[in-house]
């Protein structure tokens, strides 16, 4: 299995803690996209989207979408499960996700940082009041839910690591990325904390990857 | 049950046709995007994100986020199913879903474009540009994945309705709203054209919904 990723991309993060919870160590391809290397002709062929992650499986199959894989891999690889069984459980878990894999994380990814900065050339403190923006908008969301629901436990739904907090921690990594203050959140604060002691998280996080500096 | 939409929104769309193929027909409350009732406080109380769609079950629980409603749907009324049995069509059938849900429609929906219009003060040329860019990567994407893929049939998994067609279909009314010719993807317009046939996708256009007009 062949992992096609970055370290500082927040969707390849994502899967990357879902790998390790559940015990998959795939080889791992480093795509460069500040170099663009997504956009390289063989990159292309696997992904024509020129997005990551992907994973490509022993036989060939070519998976992408950062929330596709992680079904795909709770699906292949039950246990331990990424989603709670009971519908509306697995509904809030998906919806928590949803908050910042559909609403947030698509706003700040590098092609719309891109455009901002050469196609409306926007200079760096509108760009980065763009960033905050969104980033924000995400984690008043996520707190203002993780607050107020009695479903809520030591993670995101009840006392068991689920998508969600995956998404979650991406986010906050995300987040201090961009310096955006965490403080005004937390909730998300709290659980993001109980789950960077898992190791899970914790191998997982972008600066502890190959090519990652010491610090953003 | 309570389905919150309103006749434009086009993750409101989605979920109206996995309604409908579920042969589920919750009351419809409106709520109309443009004078901003998602704002409401009655409406915050429901879901805190203030985006539509959220469906209310009979026993009061609210869900949210399009894609994880359509789980849901999926999930408690598994027939007709909008995801085939097997993972790796899971996947890919997630995966097409996420182009539209995560990648394509956060970038053009009300609130984004409000931004660009406010905060950035950009003239409606420049806002036009910004939706059909983002229009037209996804639609890129969509038409090389279908166009390439043998797993491609007269839907976009196979000879089967999934939540890839629901997606594409929403992609392709909006790009119509936005007047972003699809004559670039000849096998996304086949599948676009083959859904319209199906009641369940008629029914659910957003024209033929209480306080559309007649075009747009």
């Amino acid at each position: 299995m062949q992992f096609f990723s970055w370290w500082r991309s927040l969707a390849s993060f994502r899967v990357r803690i879902a790998l390790n919870i559940k015990g998959i160590s795939p080889e791992v391809m480093n795509v460069d996209l500040m170099k663009g290397e997504q956009r390289t002709e063989t990159y292309r062929k696997l992904n024509s989207q020129m997005l990551i992650p992907a994973l490509v499986t022993d036989e060939g199959a070519v998976l992408f979408q950062s929330m596709a894989i992680m079904e795909y891999l709770d699906d292949v690889h039950p246990h331990p499960n990424l989603l709670p069984s009971e519908p509306l459980a697995r509904a809030r878990v998906r919806a928590l996700s949803g908050i910042v894999a559909s609403d947030s994380h698509p706003l700040v990814v590098p092609r719309v940082r891109e455009y901002l900065e050469h196609e409306l050339r926007l200079d760096e403190a509108a760009r980065t009041k763009w960033i905050h923006h969104w980033l924000a908008a995400g984690m008043v969301a996520l707190e203002t839910n993780l607050a107020q629901s009695k479903e809520t436990g030591a993670f995101c739904q009840g006392d068991n690591v689920t998508m969600a907090d995956i998404c979650l921690v991406s986010h906050a990594v995300g987040c201090n990325f961009f310096k955006l203050d965490l403080a005004p959140y937390p909730t998300v604060r709290r659980i993001v904390e109980t789950c960077m002691k898992e190791d899970a998280f914790a191998k997982a996080h972008p600066l502890k990857q190959p090519g990652a500096p010491a610090a953003v």
